[in-house]
């Protein structure tokens, strides 16, 4: 049986991973080692290993690398103590494959240990044009990946273009999707009953606003102007407010600030801050939004199969592939305001296949269950 | 002025950015900040930091990174602690661009702790193909940096492939060439006398080979059987011998025990061995060589400049750019020693430009001291 | 000038140092090198750092070492990554003397590196005794220590009793007495309207308790219970409350979660949450207050001096020496609630000099100015 | 059953306490947990860890933590890094009890690893009194132990005046000791035919010196004077030697490159280098050696059970108990010199049990099977 260590470093990995979990821990010829590490270990940011051992999923080893300060230098701190710990991990797992999600770096600590301890590496969410550190560290990571699991064709595309060999690519579609694909509409189920949190008490059968934005680590010191634009933005609008806390990057705790002190200063506003959702509840939660403000993927991607009114905030996300349904705007109060007036307007949006069809999860338990394993690369020239 | 900090960590990186170091250094519009870690500090590996001190490079702050082993485990460990103490110095440097040399380990440390720490980054010797790990890191390091200095026009040619913007690439030919170009034939200096080393003694005026042969970390576990090949191959040739230590990479150990038996069983063998050499004596010692045999990439760049006939085993610099001084053969003694024989009767080759006609170093300050420098990539779609 | 280096790493070594500095900073014949680090560099627990530089102390040098995780072994490790993080430090400033305070995690990772960097290590508040690893701690660091400065001569008995020779032992007063001697009654000064926070808006001029209550790192698993019976004690008395968050220690989330569970709870109590004061508005604070209810040695230490009615709970203080101002109750709502009770009708205690005069922070000086510095230490036998 | 941990970090760590593993191994109540790090997985120090293995110790888990460079930064580094990664195993490993031997930076890491993770901490060799950064440590370490082993009364009696409690001291004899008291005399084993190193051929069967010099790291910076005197005196005295390379300790690079340049200009001196022996082979060579000639410790212990004739150089076992089979001598060749002529003259002395009567494996097994585990210590005062 090939042993196939997944590695979990943050909240956003989880649902981006957790269909792949599932198929990986019920394939026969597959026997998952879940590594669970970095934020999605910390009660700041939503303890998520709690929320997957209560969805079944007990780690093998949990490796905390957050070196805590959320400036860039911790962040590039805390990359260099996660290979120390994951290569340490790696070494009593010997695990077949590696598999890393997306582009944190977290991501880029997994596939530098893996890659250095001659580990193959599989990869999600290559190829995917977005801007920002980000998108360098995923490029870089593509480089020392073995297997591609990209979300489209498109991005499979920046793949071959990279050199990365054909016969390495499979175009899956993201993981991501198939929580989305897998949620029923309709169900009655109200979250704000069942989370914590803190703020004002909210009503899950008025219309209310989403919004979750991240620092933009290589616009690190703007982050305090960035995130009262939204704010004053929500402000205006008045309408019933869920806020997710920001991840662990560099800025982090700018934005932190900004928000307890809107919190403090507006005892009356309707918004209640959360620090975690269950994957499956933050589909539900942002198919019900009347709109998804500020700049996290999860709005581009699963917002695009679900149809979601999304406004997309700054330059995070710039170049990534999006359907219809997001309107990008600049840190202006002005603007943001405007196109969240529009967004909850116009109301759900067609569902897009762009970054999947709901099946990308059984499809990369299949191929890691069936293909060579090896560390060999060959840069193929265009 | 532009604060430049370069960071050499390793023996041949000396070689390989000295002559930049010079240039920055004496170039009116750029302050060097010299870093010095890893290898390049430990006695076993030939105390580069003090053949820098005596050609008057002074380091503005260290960097112990290696830890010990020479396993793949600890290669990634090494990179991780690498990272940790990088950012440290670089907070306190503040410098403006960071350069960092090649593809190894603590090369890429040097690239994710400057690029984390929203640094611009520069690049020599992107967009070479050869294989291994090296390659992988090479390239994921080009899609971290912001500013590439390639060897040739198709190295550069595979940076802009993988989609680096055509204004951030300048071929600039490899600064190690620059050494080899430097260096004038026909000077009396006699090495064996100026140097250490442990072996018998050999004779500067009779005709000798050079051996070099670093662990291939992607093959790690064949070292033993891989160094015996050549070990027996140069005791059937039974010429003097100069046999330097492998480098610091997994395996290394592997390497240092079989030659040390090897002394050990032929204490009448003409071989003497040597931890380092100043890069100019370098190129001296490899122009006087009957044959260079090994894996080092000197035999490829530096050789094809010098013309020196090289015997180049195994997969270590598979796929990179050659001239025709270079015999290519597997890990077989019969195959290296008729190889051998092959190149000391054929003698000196014709010089070949193939790396960069000499001013690298020069070019590289200009560029420095000119460009934009800022963090932001774009990837260019083909 | 000899250099004194001290290290503050944590908002209670601030307020437990602040004469020193000013001390140091002043002496004609020291220069001040500051590093900062640990706790004291986060916004977490109020960023002590900017207090410090709003205070005239500008950091020579930060360090980030804080593992986040608030466990056992995140705690051990944040230990290791402090020893690596100020050896690179020290090998920078060179110090004469390195200073570091009391007996955390971080207070251990200075003097390891100190130590074995072969500097001399100077240390504040040896000899005393208090249970928990704290206590072990402490006695650890004087046994690699060369100059000692405790509270009082109960503690330097203690020294002697390990045997620290009696030329090494000076007993000066501990230096947080010095900011409780300089503190004038009477101010007008309102910190309720000075400091930020969250919760209930109080009224400084009726009368209030002050709580902080650390984890007991010895006894972890057992922090919520603990923290629990304090809440229930405090929601009994009903009277208005200042909370301060716990300190970085393993359980530190076990605490914050039960806080932020009761204030969420109990939305029209009486209670607001701080990080940090500063240092002298601290024993503002704590002098004003009806009593202070925890485990924190502020109200053993500063408490003695300020005759403040104190409870204290648990075993975190056990064996410390301590004035008429405090009651020792176990971890029981009944116990504590009754303590409060009884302080809160007692009012003010007699000044109490246990702890020192309030002259530590020259004292500390002029003995670093003129001390014999040296890292040879003799046991002296009983 | 109880999980007994025990960490081997160096080549002398091993002879130290064999005894114990063994005992631990064969006990009923007792299941052996081996951690085997540091430069006991060193070639350059004579992979102990292999030489363990063929003795059937195979370890549950290595743990590299040597950073490089032999400088008092790097010894500080590896001891952050070392608790780092213990941290790591021994949340894996869950030890009832973590064993650590004498006074090392690595035992330093163990101890503060365990505390900070309360884990029952024993620790053997408490209590001597020896100079030296190590006499510091190991008191340290004492303070954070919470059951000792000492080798004799006079040492529990140093620990008994450090407010260590009577119940948890155990005196036990050195394990060190045991080995020697296993050992056969007349035996025909030949070790210079069994192990490799290099040098000049030996011959068993005539009279040789054995001379092991570690560096002190107190005094770095005199290493290449002090080890310059012995190799003089040696010089003069021109008897067969038997020389091991020293420790991995900050200043050991000076100790090697002296000993390579003595080899190299004296090709004919009849000296042979070796890295390694088991420790039951260096109990038969030090029992051969007509003198044992350095600062190991190894000659005041197993030395004073053996009757071994010992020249004892420096401050290094300063104040460590030692028998009559000791001459101490200071750093004069003159001296060194006729201290080795005295011995070699006065041959055997009488078997002496200052540090044990060979019992102490079993001694502590019982203990260990036995004790009140616990980690909560009370200062017993005087």
């Amino acid at each position: 049986m090939r042993k196939i260590c997944i590695v979990v470093n943050s909240r956003a990995n989880y649902g981006r991973i957790k269909s792949v979990l599932s198929s990986v821990q019920e394939h026969p010829d597959l026997s998952l080692q879940l590594v669970v590490g970095a934020s999605a270990l910390l009660y700041r940011f939503g303890s998520t290993v709690e929320v997957m051992q209560a969805d079944g999923f007990v780690p093998d080893a949990t490796c905390h690398m957050v070196i805590e300060g959320d400036t860039p230098a911790t962040m590039a701190k805390s990359t260099g103590l996660g290979i120390i710990e994951l290569a340490s991990l790696f070494e009593g797992l010997k695990p077949d494959i590696v598999l890393t999600v997306a582009d944190r770096y977290e991501t880029m600590a997994t596939a530098i240990a893996a890659s250095y301890m001659n580990i193959c590496l599989a990869h999600t969410q290559g190829g995917e044009l977005t801007g920002s550190i980000d998108e360098s560290v995923r490029h870089a990571i593509t480089k020392m990946a073995h297997l591609h699991f990209p979300s489209n064709d498109k991005a499979a595309g920046i793949l071959q273009q990279m050199g990365e060999p054909e016969d390495s690519i499979f175009v899956t579609g993201c993981p991501s999707i198939d929580l989305a694909a897998e949620f029923r509409r309709g169900e009655a189920k109200n979250l704000f009953e069942t989370y914590g949190g803190t703020g004002a008490q909210l009503d899950w059968n008025a219309p209310f606003l989403v919004v979750l934005q991240h620092p933009v680590t290589t616009e690190y010191g703007q982050g305090k102007a960035q995130i009262e634009a939204t704010i004053e933005a929500v402000r205006r609008i008045r309408m019933q407010t869920v806020w997710l806390w920001p991840n662990v990057d560099a800025g982090s705790d700018d934005i932190s600030k900004s928000l307890r002190m809107f919190q403090s200063h507006n005892p009356d506003f309707p918004v209640h801050f959360y620090r975690n959702f269950r994957p499956d509840d933050y589909v539900r939660l942002i198919d019900r939004a009347a709109c998804l403000v500020g700049n996290s993927s999860s709005g581009i991607r699963e917002g695009a199969f679900l149809g979601a009114p999304v406004v997309n905030i700054g330059s995070r996300q710039s170049g990534r592939e999006r359907g219809g349904n997001v309107i990008d705007v600049s840190h202006s109060a002005d603007e943001i305001a405007a196109a969240i007036r529009q967004q909850v307007a116009h109301g759900k949006h067609a569902c897009d296949h762009i970054y999947g069809d709901g099946k990308a999860g059984g499809r990369i338990a299949d191929i890691l269950a069936s293909c060579r394993i090896g560390v060999h690369k060959e840069f193929v020239r265009a």
